[in-house]
């Protein structure tokens, strides 16, 4: 017996005629032997739609008070939660239709339970005491993703795009051999396409480099999702779902560093321009300052990324630079300047036309001369590196925004990532 | 201690500002020591929605088969519950929005029992374990009606109509003093005020007055859900939705015979337009033939009301005459006429245009000469009585459609029932 976990997002469920795809899609993957579960999204629009109604009962856009918090957050998800449900009795029932036995599970049926964080909840036990058994037997599961049930037996949601959390989760609890993600790309690219044209689809890819890519702005998987998978080892395979049903459709696997035999180097090139650069002039060079800056930052919720520290030109005085996603930046000035006093800073400069571009790769751990290449490629094409931030298995510069797709370009030649 | 059950139809809860109405008629009724639940229907168009969206999902309108009976209803009903949890969710955020302790309650979470006849179940078991003391603590209780969940933990639909039904059980399980029905009518009347404009509101009428209005045509109240509250004995009060909240909204209670002092003779006037007159002439007059008649339409589903036998001219024949819904019609007498060897029916004669008008009254029971002023009423009008049937508290004569208006508005005079 061996089980396979299937997640289709809102675009695949869209409409009547899509659902019926997706049931056929579904229906080619059985086989003797094999047992399915399916996570489904809300159609398209219809979780905006249903947040719009609950904003609008708890007062947002009238006169007088509006909820929000704890007093809003429960039965949000009541209404939220709606939307899925409707997807898992269309689905069993274009199943159905084309001669697969199928049933819809809703999370209290399971039970797929969360903790009690409303409209954040986090997945923290899942049963397959029920639903294991039932597709064993040869019946689909469809289940609806982005949700759950607490332990008192309420409603919860897992906050926006947790389907693919919710397909991982399930995918662990039935022990599956793999949990496959439709969506509307056939795979991990080793950069954006759109940029790059020789950009190639990745076969398999590791948790780790998958993480990278995912928070540095590859939006294919939920980064939450990836965490869950890498920590349950759960192989997770993304791939297309406007393929026809049936026909090949490879995909890229996000599997364990382990089942990756041959290791690139590099593995992809990311960028992300939603950054900022923040720049301290003239900061008071004595111990105890950097923590001072930092942690008001983090008080007033300002994701800080890269940090360069260098002493000024004047004795006992530092320069600090940071960056953070350009939303953030107008807050992050007005705290340092309110601290001023404290702090001891002289000047203060934003610059927002800035963009992070960074390599990934596995491959890194055990090879010299990656940044130099990195490096080299750059000062070829003229581009100055404004602060460079390392992990692992990523090096990532930060550079003027306009020279963004140049940098990726050149970037992925120079590690042989270009399609022949 | 006292509880009550309110319920809002689909267009009470149309969208969020009829919604924060629906809030405020809610806290308007709250007192000390009295709990309150709430049960709701789908925003008006949400289910039309929803149903349409299963059919497709089955096939409806599509090519190949299309799926029916058990195959559809259990997802049937997993779709189409989705849209009054969607209200319960928004009820709630309304009522706590206008500082009113709220929560929804889906039946799953009570529960609410019913059998497993899914697009149509039956109401199997309440329980008051939790909710109850949830209502009494002061939070009131908004619950999902039309639906439910069966012992093995499946969601079920009442069926269309279902959540007068819904109130009506949730009042009878909590005990509650009362089932407040709101509607977009301000009342039960003694005939239909858009013939006579002299109609009144009645303060009270019976459970079985209540029922022969209801299935006479009268649609202010599901019959099913007037047969539980007799049952249970459940008061049940009908009132506008649309009076401002906190103002005068008597209504019509719905109650036993012991608790209306003033009997009245006759308390209203009912009338049925839908209906088909069926004359078979020349019947063979043996035993057992109508048993063969009615026992065939039976079995072609044809709802047959009153039925007239009379001598026809010729001896050993007869003649029979019955009506029934003027939809039936066109089966009934293919019904006959495929039966006419075994039946020996001279001619089938149908009329369409042909109309119910009863008059009905407990106070009937024990007085003489209801018959009569009926009759005389109409003979005074110059109209002709095609057939009769009565029961214990009813009276209904079959017309000529034509003569409906001025049928109902002389039977409205002649038991007194006009306004001052």
């Amino acid at each position: 017996m061996s089980r396979l976990v299937m997640k289709f997002g809102g675009t695949s469920v869209g409409d009547v005629d899509r659902i019926a795809r997706v049931a056929r899609i579904v229906a080619a993957e059985m086989k003797p032997g094999r047992g399915i579960a399916v996570v489904v999204s809300a159609m398209s629009g219809e979780t905006d739609r249903l947040v719009g109604l609950a904003r609008g009962a708890a007062g947002e856009g009238g006169n007088g008070d509006r909820l929000s918090g704890k007093a809003f957050d429960d039965e949000y998800d009541v209404v939220v939660s709606a939307g899925e449900q409707v997807t898992t009795g269309l689905l069993a029932l274009a199943l159905r239709r084309i001669g697969v036995d199928a049933r819809s599970w809703q999370n209290w049926q399971i039970p797929f339970k969360t903790d009690a964080a409303h409209a954040k909840a986090r997945v923290s036990d899942v049963s397959k005491e029920l639903i294991g058994p039932s597709i064993d037997s040869g019946v689909v599961a469809v289940v609806p993703g982005f949700q759950g049930v607490t332990e008192e037996g309420r409603i919860t949601t897992l906050g926006r795009g947790g389907s693919d959390t919710s397909a991982v989760a399930l995918a662990a609890a039935l022990g599956a051999e793999r949990c496959d993600i439709y969506t509307d790309v056939d795979g991990v690219y080793t950069t954006d396409p759109r940029i790059v044209a020789k950009a190639r689809r990745l076969e398999k890819i590791s948790y780790e480099e998958m993480l990278e890519m995912a928070s540095l702005g590859a939006k294919v998987l939920q980064t939450r999702s990836v965490e869950l998978a890498f920590a349950k080892r759960v192989p997770v395979r993304v791939l297309s779902s406007f393929v026809e049903p049936g026909a090949p459709n490879p995909g890229t696997l996000v599997c364990s560093e382990e089942e990756i035999v041959e290791k690139q180097v590099v593995s992809g090139v990311a960028y992300s321009r939603d950054e900022a650069k923040v720049t301290l002039l003239g900061v008071e060079d004595h111990p105890g300052v950097a923590a001072e800056i930092f942690g008001r930052l983090a008080d007033a919720n300002v994701n800080v990324d890269m940090i360069v520290q260098s002493e000024a030109r004047q004795e006992g005085r530092q320069n600090i630079v940071f960056t953070c996603p350009d939303r953030d930046a107008p807050r992050a000035a007005e705290t340092i300047e309110g601290g001023k006093g404290k702090i001891g800073v002289e000047e203060i400069h934003i610059r927002r036309d800035v963009a992070k571009v960074s390599v990934i790769g596995i491959g890194m751990k055990s090879q010299v001369g990656v940044a130099r290449t990195m490096f080299a490629a750059l000062a070829q094409k003229g581009i100055n590196i404004e602060a460079i931030a390392t992990s692992e298995i990523k090096i990532s510069v930060l550079i003027d925004a306009a020279y963004t797709e140049l940098a990726v370009r050149a970037l992925h030649t120079a590690y042989g990532l270009d399609a022949a």
